[in-house]
């Protein structure tokens, strides 16, 4: 073959796998968003036979041999050709140990969970959850070992979330957190709490909304390209660099839980709009890896979102929007509540310094649940255990204890700890940043162009293009979890005047 | 190959095309509900993409085989499935003559037409749409040449939407309309107007989405299968027949608006409900044609939905929802006030004795585009002038005029004769429904359930397993226009006092 026409069948293939991923996104976001509850059986019958056809496109003998014929001809394509091909043999070897009918099944699997989980948290029922979670893990420990047969079944997961990454290595990362944050925390315990009781007045979903808008409007995303819309879950999911949507939830009660989730989902969504357009279509669009996405939502989130700068610009925009619920309440009133530290039950409200404890429970489950010293029924008594010891917490039931996050109904195991290798990315990119640009002078006016611009520049542009180690080492050097540490413990240090 | 294993072919086919189907509607309801505007580059890949798929699938040449094989043995297969080799024998010789180049073309054509004519609308610009209609029809003179080369054009096309309409057909079918309703508008337009003034009181949306939740029970729609969204042009989307969306616009200054789309877009969507379990998943599931559906729409929208019964029985729930605006009217006011026959330039909002002419004007168009005897540019002047003619109105501009419906844009041309079909065949229905069961007793109650069972059990739960004629003969004798235009005649002339 020519060369030429190999790699036109190259993006050829690439687009074709788009398409797929276009499709069964469009299918995920409508179940749910907007879907009736009761429409999960024709949803799974044609998520089953669309991953089966994508299975079969990626797998087809032909591109195992346009794949190797490629690779021979290294030193004649481009970096980004190089590593399309790289990763899509990757993909092709991993996938193709997947027998069809499981690969057709745990699609289908995954659909159907996710509708039992959604009740069984309502009904706080873990036992209607219990045989689903155990089909889910038990098809993960078969992925873990089609995905790399040579590793522990849990680091082959955590592999696929994090190239690179494995118990070793967290276990190291968690220890570093652990050691630097449980005393920080502690000694916050002993202070005077700061008072965010304001933030709990009633704020109506229609002016939250608004609010929403707004806060797009200051993360400059172009609402042309970005929508938002309205889940219990809050995410992002994106199609291309033209078409990135994320979601949010208004409790009435709580005007900081929507504000973190769109600047959190915004970071997700800059990151996905960031990206080269050479690279759409192909394998190599989309953030890199679920640290580096992590690191750039929780960067916004807390790094700006929660700094003081950001909320001083922020603030009377904000009291303009909630002028009866924040009357008489001041920008630095408002920057020590939502830096509020409370050792507390949900993650996805939890405050910036104890969020990694709660990551830390759920690794130390995933750990226990893939090298068999855990079964899937006892989750729910380790899991109280667990925020007993780390967060001091009793865990009154298992709506908010283990059904409360997604991640398990869609099968992603090995998920939970980018949450908290991504917030200590983040930390080391702003420690850089800071000494290349001016951060916090343009944020105090809300003007968030030199962050947009830095990383655009260091990150976002990159997509698949770089592994998650070579994207944090061109823009911050080799990653050290101190950074992060550091960063809490000045933060915190002078919020509760340790 | 054994007959058994010929099947079981059979079925995964019709499974995987559902699939695909599936995926491309999944996409399509999202790009005009809720996705940015911005969006459509890389939607129109991604659909171009499965369109392609989807063609090379169905016409794979074993397929071909297969469904040969199948018609030699057609005494030993079921009703059922002599049905599905016949269809899909049919989609199969259709869908090979179109090249794979033009097949896919097409599909992104009618993506990137969709957003052109959103913007021209909302711009009131034919000039920018213009070029997209003439691309859009041009491929459809082609494409009608590959459904049916020994037909014309237009005859192809009307044929696509309505198995064994054609031109002549059609043209006996409005003269007859024509004829009997044109003499009965003028003599109205005679006649003292009835008020509906309060219908154009303000109506705010929040209360107009309640109402719509109640509408919905009335029709007994089980919201666990059926789902309300909001577009600026409302319709209905099936996935299968646990899985149905509707979908609705709220004026706020037109309380009448919403309600009847909500009523039209339910009866489709009992349809589809409706359509038995074992034709799930394979070509004959889907409501038969076009026009049997608008048969469907239209009968709950207007032969239930604009009866005095229906009227008398849900007005006090109506006074209920806007107390304000409806004080001091009657359910006879309310009755009067939706059947208020004034010619008008929009044809969703016509009453329904205009409405047939609204549907002509398209008619004259299309067959006069598809014989070459009118340009795309010339279709302003042309929609102008039979504008006049018909309804005797001015159309003041383009938005109001030939931009205003959906269909052309998304590539259908021959599908607006099939509301007028669909309006006399459910007047046929209903005048045998009302000789077999006691339809206006409940339906005065506010009770539909004798007319859901009985369109369920003669229309509904065949899909598209009989044809359009049979399915009309079945249920209420052949077909016969005259029911249509008497049951005007007669509720018309109450109305007026004629």
């Amino acid at each position: 073959m020519e060369l030429n026409q190999a790699i036109s069948r190259l993006m050829e293939l690439q687009k074709k796998l788009y398409a797929y991923h276009y499709a069964e996104s469009s299918i995920y976001l409508d179940s749910v968003t907007v879907a009736p509850r009761e429409t999960g059986a024709g949803r799974s019958v044609a998520l089953g036979v669309l991953a089966g056809e994508r299975q079969k496109i990626l797998t087809a003998p032909e591109n195992g041999e346009l794949l190797a014929e490629l690779a021979e001809h290294r030193q004649e394509l481009t970096f980004e050709q190089n590593r399309m091909v790289e990763e899509l043999k990757r993909d092709f070897d991993q996938i193709s140990r997947i027998p069809a009918d499981e690969y057709i099944a745990y699609a289908m699997l995954v659909n159907d969970a996710e509708a039992v989980w959604h009740k069984a948290k309502e009904q706080d029922d873990f036992e209607m959850f219990c045989p689903w979670l155990e089909k889910l893990a038990a098809a993960n420990l078969k992925l873990a070992g089609y995905y790399d047969a040579s590793k522990a079944p849990y680091d082959a997961l955590l592999n696929e979330y994090e190239r690179g990454v494995d118990m070793a290595y967290l276990d190291r990362f968690f220890k570093t957190i652990r050691d630097r944050l449980v005393p920080l925390i502690h000694a916050i315990g002993e202070k005077p709490q700061v008072d965010d009781s304001f933030l709990h007045k009633h704020y109506p979903a229609e002016a939250q909304r608004r609010f929403s808008d707004y806060l797009m409007e200051v993360l400059k995303l172009d609402r042309g390209h970005a929508g938002i819309g309205e889940t219990e879950h809050p995410f992002t999911l994106e199609f291309y660099n033209g078409d990135v949507r994320i979601t949010t939830h208004y409790k009435e009660d709580n005007v900081a839980d929507s504000m973190y989730s769109v600047i959190h989902e915004g970071g997700h969504a800059r990151y996905e709009l960031g990206i080269r357009d050479d690279l759409q279509y192909t394998r190599l669009t989309g953030g890199v890896s679920m640290g580096v996405h992590e690191s750039q939502s929780r960067f916004y989130e807390n790094l700006i979102g929660r700094s003081r700068p950001f909320i001083q610009a922020i603030f009377p925009k904000m009291q303009a929007f909630f002028p009866d619920q924040l009357a008489g309440v001041t920008a630095e009133q408002m920057y020590l509540a939502v830096n509020k530290v409370t050792p507390s039950l949900i993650r996805t409200e939890a405050d910036e310094l104890t969020y990694s404890l709660h990551v830390m429970v759920r690794y130390e489950i995933e750990k226990q649940l893939f090298d068999g010293s855990l079964a899937v029924k006892d989750i729910p008594a380790e899991w109280k255990r667990l925020y007993k010891e780390y967060l001091g917490v009793d865990v009154p039931d298992d709506r908010r204890g283990c059904l409360q996050d997604s991640h398990w109904a869609g099968g992603s195991f090995g998920y939970f700890p980018s949450y908290a290798l991504g917030s200590a990315y983040g930390a080391q990119m702003l420690d850089r940043m800071t000494k290349e640009v001016d951060v916090w002078g343009p944020v105090s006016k809300g003007d968030l162009t030199p962050v947009n611009r830095w990383l655009g520049e260091k990150i976002h542009q990159y997509g698949s293009l770089l592994t998650p180690a070579q994207v944090i080492e061109n823009a911050c050097g080799q990653f050290d979890p101190v950074y992060y540490t550091d960063y809490l413990t000045a933060k915190f240090s002078e919020i509760y005047h340790l």
